[in-house]
C-alpha cells in the first residue's frame, strides 16, 4: 500500500493560473466566481485526482455535517432498526453519524456527549433514557429524542394511546371476556415517558367497552431464561383465575409474546382456543413465531426520517444570519398499525 | 436555547499569562512543558469552562482518530451485534466510528468511500461484499475485513471451516444415518468467501467418518415467506427419500434452522424423534424458538475486537516517523463455538 501525496491548493492554483484565494472561493463560496472559471477549476480537480479535505472546509465554514446518535444498544430489533433508518436518511440529507452505544450508563453517556461536542457535531439524536431532557435541552445544540422522557425538547414518539387502545379494540372485537395487559412497572412510574400511553389506551378502550380487564406489572428481568420463567408463572395463574372465559393477552413486546406461544404450543401442541394474543412492536420474532403473532408495530423509517427531519429544520435556522432558535419543543407523533395474524385470527390458522 | 461564546487559545493565555504558543504545546505536545506548567494550564481550562476544538487538533496534528465503518445492513442479527461490539471498543481505543449502510449497492458503497476519504478517517472496517478486495488494498489506508472476500487486505474471520466440521459431528454422534447440508449457491462458488469453509468442514467430517451425506444448494429468497415455502418442499423431498432413517440437517443460518422446526411442530406437535437439527450463528431465533436450535456461535465480541486491535496497529505504525507498511496482509481466524440445545440433546426436551 502506498500513500498518495495530497494535492493543495497551491497545486490547484499553479495548475489553473488563479490565485489560491480563488481557489479558496471556488469552495466556500463558488457562486463569487463566474461560471467560466468554476468549470476551469472543475475540471483541474479532476485532472489533479483532487480528494477534497472537509476537515479543512470545516474549519473554514464552521459546518461539520455531523450529527451525533446516542443509543441504548443494539441488540434490541427496534433499536438496531431504528439506526439502519437513521443512517439511510444519509441519502437524502447528507448528514454523516457518529454513533455511540450508551449502555443505560448515565456518566458513560456524559462523556460521549462531550467527545460528540468536541467534534463540533450540528444536531444530536437521542435514544437512550439516562439523561433528562432538561439537562439536555441546555447543551446548546438541536437534539431531537426518540420514544423517551422529552418534556423540555423535541422529539418523535408512536402514537402509544393509539397502540395501546388498537390492541385491546381487536382483542376486545374477538369477545374476549377478560383482557389482560402484561407491562412493566416502570411504565407506569412516570407520565412522561412516552410508553406510558400504551397503559392509558389500553385502559380507555376496555373501560369503553365495559370489558373486564386486569393490569399485570412486572419487574424488568436480565435473561430469556428469567423472563420465560416469570411469564409461565403468570400463565398458570391467569387459567386458574379465568377457567371457562375467553382470555385476551396484550404484552408489551414481542418477544415476551412469544415466549407466552411457545410455552402454550409446547403443553398443548396448539394455542389453545379461549385464548388470544397481541404483542407490541412488529419486530421479527412476532413473524417468525411458531404461531405467527398478532401485534402493533411502530413506523420505524418514518419516525426516523421525521425525527432527522426535524433536526435539519432546526440545524439550518441556525446557519441564517438571524437564527431564530425554537420557543418551545415540538413533539411529533406517527400512529402505529395493527398487524393481524394467527394468535386472534383463528381461521388462518390452518394454513 | 442559547449558545455559548466558545473559549479561544488567547483567552486561555490571557488568564494563565502564558504565550499562545505555550497554550498550543499543551495540547500538542504537552510534555514539552514542565509539570507545573501542565497543571496551571489544565486548571485555567476548568476554570474558563473550556470546550476542546478537535476539528482544530485535527489539523494541526492531522489526526482525527476516526474510523470508517461500511456495514450491509442492520437487519441482521449478526451485523447489528458485529456492530454494537465494534463501537464499544471506543473505550479500550479512543476511535470514533463513522458508519455507512452499504445496502449491497456497489456504486453507493463507492461513494461513501470517498466520502469518509474526504473525512480523513484513519482507517476502514468493510463488512460489506460489493467491492472487490484488490479496490480495497489500493485506497491507500489501513482496512480490515470481516467475514467476506479477503485476498488482498487484512481480515478477521470465524474458522468456517471448524464450524462445519463440528455441526456436522455432532450429528454424526447422534448416529444420524444421512446427513444433509442446506446453503446457499453463493456459498460454493468461490473458495476466497469465508462461508465456503462450512461447506468443506462439513463434507470432510461426513467423509471421515464415512457417513452418507447430501448437499441442498439454493438460491437466495427474498422474503421470509418465500423462504419458508421453499423448505416445506425440501422437508416434504427429505421425508420421502429417507423413510425410516435417522436424519441430521445442518442449516445454514438459524432463521431457516427456525422454518424448519416451526413447520415440524405444527405438523407433528413436536420435532419427531428421527430428525436432528443444526443451525449456525447462534442468534436469538435459536434461543427463542418453540424447540431451541443447536447451533454454531460466532465470537462476535472477539471478532470485533481483533479487527479494530488490526487495524489500530497498523494506524500506529503510519503515525511513526519511518513507517513498516505490510507486505501482506494479516488474516486472523477466531473459532466458532458450539451450542448442543433441544434439537439434538432429546433427553432436555421434556423441561
Amino acid at each position: 500500500m502506498k500513500q498518495k501525496k495530497n494535492v493543495t491548493f497551491s497545486d490547484i492554483a499553479k495548475y489553473t493560473h488563479f490565485s489560491k484565494t480563488t481557489i479558496s472561493r471556488y469552495f466556500n463560496n463558488p457562486d463569487s466566481l463566474t461560471l467560466e472559471n468554476q468549470e476551469i477549476i472543475a475540471k483541474a480537480l479532476v485532472d489533479l485526482d483532487y480528494k477534497e479535505n472537509k476537515v479543512a472546509r470545516i474549519l473554514a465554514n464552521g459546518k461539520t455535517e455531523f450529527v451525533g446518535i446516542i443509543i441504548p444498544n443494539l441488540f434490541f430489533h427496534y433499536y438496531s432498526e431504528m439506526l439502519d433508518q437513521i443512517l439511510a436518511t444519509y441519502e437524502t440529507f447528507g448528514y454523516k453519524f457518529l454513533v455511540f452505544i450508551g449502555n443505560e450508563q448515565e456518566e458513560t453517556e456524559r462523556n460521549y456527549i462531550q467527545e460528540l461536542l468536541a467534534y463540533k457535531i450540528e444536531g444530536l439524536i437521542i435514544l437512550s433514557h439516562t439523561i433528562p431532557s432538561k439537562e439536555l435541552s441546555e447543551l446548546g445544540i438541536p437534539i431531537v429524542t426518540i420514544e423517551r422522557e422529552d418534556k423540555y425538547v423535541c422529539s418523535v414518539n408512536t402514537d402509544n394511546y393509539m397502540g395501546g387502545y388498537q390492541a385491546a379494540g381487536l382483542l376486545a372485537r374477538h369477545r374476549c371476556d377478560v383482557i389482560i395487559h402484561i407491562n412493566y412497572i416502570g411504565a407506569t412510574a412516570h407520565s412522561e415517558i412516552p410508553a406510558y400511553g400504551r397503559i392509558q389506551g389500553f385502559l380507555d378502550c376496555c373501560r369503553e367497552h365495559n370489558i373486564r380487564h386486569e393490569m399485570i406489572l412486572k419487574e424488568m428481568e436480565d435473561t430469556y431464561e428469567s423472563t420465560s420463567h416469570y411469564l409461565s408463572n403468570i400463565l398458570a395463574d391467569i387459567f386458574r383465575k379465568y377457567p371457562g372465559m375467553k382470555k385476551g393477552l396484550f404484552v408489551s413486546n414481542d418477544t415476551h409474546a412469544n415466549v407466552l406461544v411457545n410455552l402454550l404450543v409446547r403443553r398443548y401442541g396448539k394455542l389453545p382456543d379461549d385464548f388470544f394474543l397481541v404483542g407490541f412492536d412488529n419486530s421479527p420474532i412476532s413473524r417468525e413465531a411458531v404461531i405467527p403473532i398478532s401485534t402493533v408495530g411502530q413506523q420505524i423509517d418514518q419516525i426516523a426520517f421525521e425525527a432527522v427531519s426535524l433536526l435539519v429544520e432546526q440545524m439550518n435556522e441556525r446557519k441564517k444570519r438571524r437564527p431564530s432558535l425554537l420557543e418551545t419543543p415540538i413533539h411529533k407523533v406517527v400512529p402505529p398499525i395493527l398487524f393481524r395474524r394467527e394468535t386472534t385470527e383463528r381461521g388462518q390458522q390452518a394454513h
